[in-house]
């Protein structure tokens, strides 16, 4: 995979990360970190996803059956990456989905990735059972062509692990899209899931366009009370099996995970995960580690995504306010992504390889706030705009803000503490 | 302290909380859980904070000098607790500080705080460092005839504390007001805090009054660069020591903690203040694991009280999405509550003595899910106004939400697995 990036591009992500390009060779010769770009699309900007590296925030777009405005979907994207988003995905399943991808692809410099059987499926008209394995790889061959750089295969959904989840006794046995479709194929057709039987043929098309495949998992739990459960487990088991494939044959793998996970059992599912993995970089949606908040799923999912990463998630997949509800605004993209993008740097405070580097921002805005230097405040900001608005929303008299005035803390000790303090 | 609350009233508790009556007067008699109620005050709901106790969340409501409007602080209480709070606090610094505290305790229900050094620092028209003992001790007086049912007094920003500070290399020396005011008073008097060296006083207010002492952390860390520094700790060792003297003299004291802590240290930290403090209920401000995203501290403080609430911190203070910028509006009240009460419901999930009952929510929501029963969905949300609203905003043609209409997994897997899955 090394092959793929030249030096001076491997320079330039060792200077953005702090990593030398030593270690940066080392880990993607390990595969515990990707740089996921597709052999069409040269000019991505390239992002290092995994260990050491800081956490990166993915935003999903799309159509739906219900909403198809594409121009909708690619201002969506644009404000996701306008907010922080390090890549984004175009998960469409309304209109016309190759509109939406090439446009998706053209517009944007960040990595893209998709997640072909949602189109594989649509093309038989919805009648989801009918798909032909050509139509599952027709449809990955036809994304990676028009230079997807990652895309999402359930290879790991496999008659094995669905025979664990017959036996089990979820509340919500399948909630991953692209999971119910494969599924819903396998049971009706009797047949293993032809993503695993075929992986050989899939990592030739990886190959070939050198694209990433994101390792989907379509088995993940769907509430907290499903968390952790052995229909999970036997598809990371396979999911690492998988990834090792990869490795031997040069394709980048990334694993994703839940999805829904109470919160003390988060540091163990990643770390177990990551174990089954031999590593590879781990992408999570969420974990939300509540079920009772729809409206503020993208709160709760910085909650779980914070802790994961702190135990080393990479990736994180955003979560906007309307998850569960309805497909989400664009005010929503910006709420979620900047929400997202503040579990991912708390996570950078305290993850190997990224902790000094990340605390320099909250330093320099601890002297700011020492200082009462609003404009130095805004600049660090992770949101400069909302902060500045805030702020002028409901002004002081005062040099400090608007809570305390002339009696703010900082004021009025270091006027006191100055002769000792500097 | 026993003797404050009747069997009956005890009983309520129990069944409120899911714990025997037999545990909770063991818990109160220990002082590990307090029920803060003024002896004027009878009528206040109780509630319970401290050990296996559903984690309580309390918001900050009151004038500031640069916005005196009483109505709209009141109408900010009532949207808390509306929206979930379990207490207010009055931390009123503008206008007639006495009306604003008798409307609050007049017009709730819920139990009321306030901070009485801000009304002695501001009789003596803001010249902090002139207030005498008397003017501090004549406040909280005053503030317990009125009936608050708790109040925060910084008894533990001593002159061995401050020395500390002077040693410490802190951006941000002092945060709290109360703490600042203290630390100016001190060191242009030159004189030990009166609210320590007179604690026997304090005690006796309290006693009479029936007032809970929430011992106030005036030296906690205004940045994550300075948490978990000499001058924090040896401010909690006397807060220790005058927790023992509470409990001694029959007086409910309650344990404030930071602030500003980096994600890694938040474990250490609450259990470090719970063991020095004698598992004192703690009540938190954040923590904050991130100082650079001012417009969405509420939930920078959601990641951080979560991970807090679920190590043993017992009560979380509301932080709004303006702190560190302007005095929040109604609408910042209702968000930063809401936000709070999720982070107080997803450490329930894990807590010790409230993991099953609230898990119970977490169950309804997922089997309402798998229904697609929405009408479920929006009852048990936290916000089912904001749920409802999202949802109906963007409708969908078919029975599931517009995010995948019919290709909504549950539908599709329902469909498939219902043979032998119920």
């Amino acid at each position: 995979m090394l092959t793929d990036f030249e030096e001076k591009e491997l320079e330039e992500i060792s200077a953005k990360e702090g990593v030398s390009v030593e270690r940066l060779k080392r880990l993607l010769s390990a595969g515990r970190v990707v740089i996921p770009r597709n052999a069409r699309r040269r000019s991505v900007v390239l992002k290092a996803i995994g260990d050491m590296m800081s956490t990166k925030v993915n935003v999903n777009v799309g159509t739906s059956k219900d909403y198809v405005n594409v121009d909708e979907e690619v201002e969506k994207a644009k404000v996701a990456v306008r907010f922080g988003a390090d890549t984004v995905m175009d998960l469409s399943t309304g209109g016309d989905l190759d509109e939406v991808r090439r446009r998706v692809l053209r517009e944007l410099r960040v990595p893209v990735g998709t997640v072909p059987i949602y189109q594989a499926a649509l093309s038989c008209g919805g009648a989801i059972v009918e798909m032909s394995p050509d139509d599952m790889f027709n449809a990955i061959e036809r994304h990676a062509r028009d230079g997807v750089d990652f895309m999402t295969v359930h290879a790991g959904v496999t008659l094995s692990a669905v025979e664990r989840l017959k036996m089990s006794d979820r509340i919500l046995n399948v909630v991953s899209r692209g999971g119910a479709f494969l599924v819903a194929w396998m049971l009706h057709n009797e047949r293993e899931n032809p993503l695993y039987e075929d992986f050989e043929y899939l990592i030739e098309i990886a190959k070939e366009y050198e694209v990433t495949l994101s390792l989907g998992d379509g088995l993940r739990p769907g509430c907290i009370s499903d968390a952790s459960d052995r229909a999970k487990y036997m598809e990371v088991i396979t999911l690492g099996e998988l990834v090792k494939k990869c490795r031997e044959a040069g394709v980048q793998a990334i694993v994703e995970g839940p999805g829904h996970v109470p919160a003390d059992e988060i540091e163990a599912c990643v770390k177990t995960i990551k174990n089954l993995t031999d590593f590879a970089p781990l992408y999570l949606l969420g974990p939300l580690p509540t079920d009772i908040a729809p409206g503020y799923d993208h709160v709760v999912a910085a909650v779980g995504g914070a802790i994961a990463a702190m135990q080393g998630a990479d990736f994180l997949c955003m979560v906007s306010p309307s998850e569960h509800l309805a497909l989400p605004s664009i005010e929503d993209i910006r709420e979620g992504t900047t929400v997202t993008k503040i579990a991912a740097h708390i996570a950078d405070t305290v993850r190997r390889g990224q902790r000094s580097r990340a605390r320099e921002k909250d330093r320099a805005m601890a002297f700011a706030r020492k200082m009462l230097d609003w404009e130095t405040q805004f600049n660090i900001a992770i949101d400069s705009e909302r902060a500045r608005k805030i702020k002028e929303g409901r002004p002081s008299e005062s040099d400090a803000c608007s809570i305390c005035g002339d009696l703010c803390a900082i004021k009025i000790v270091n006027a006191f503490l100055n002769k000792f303090n500097k």
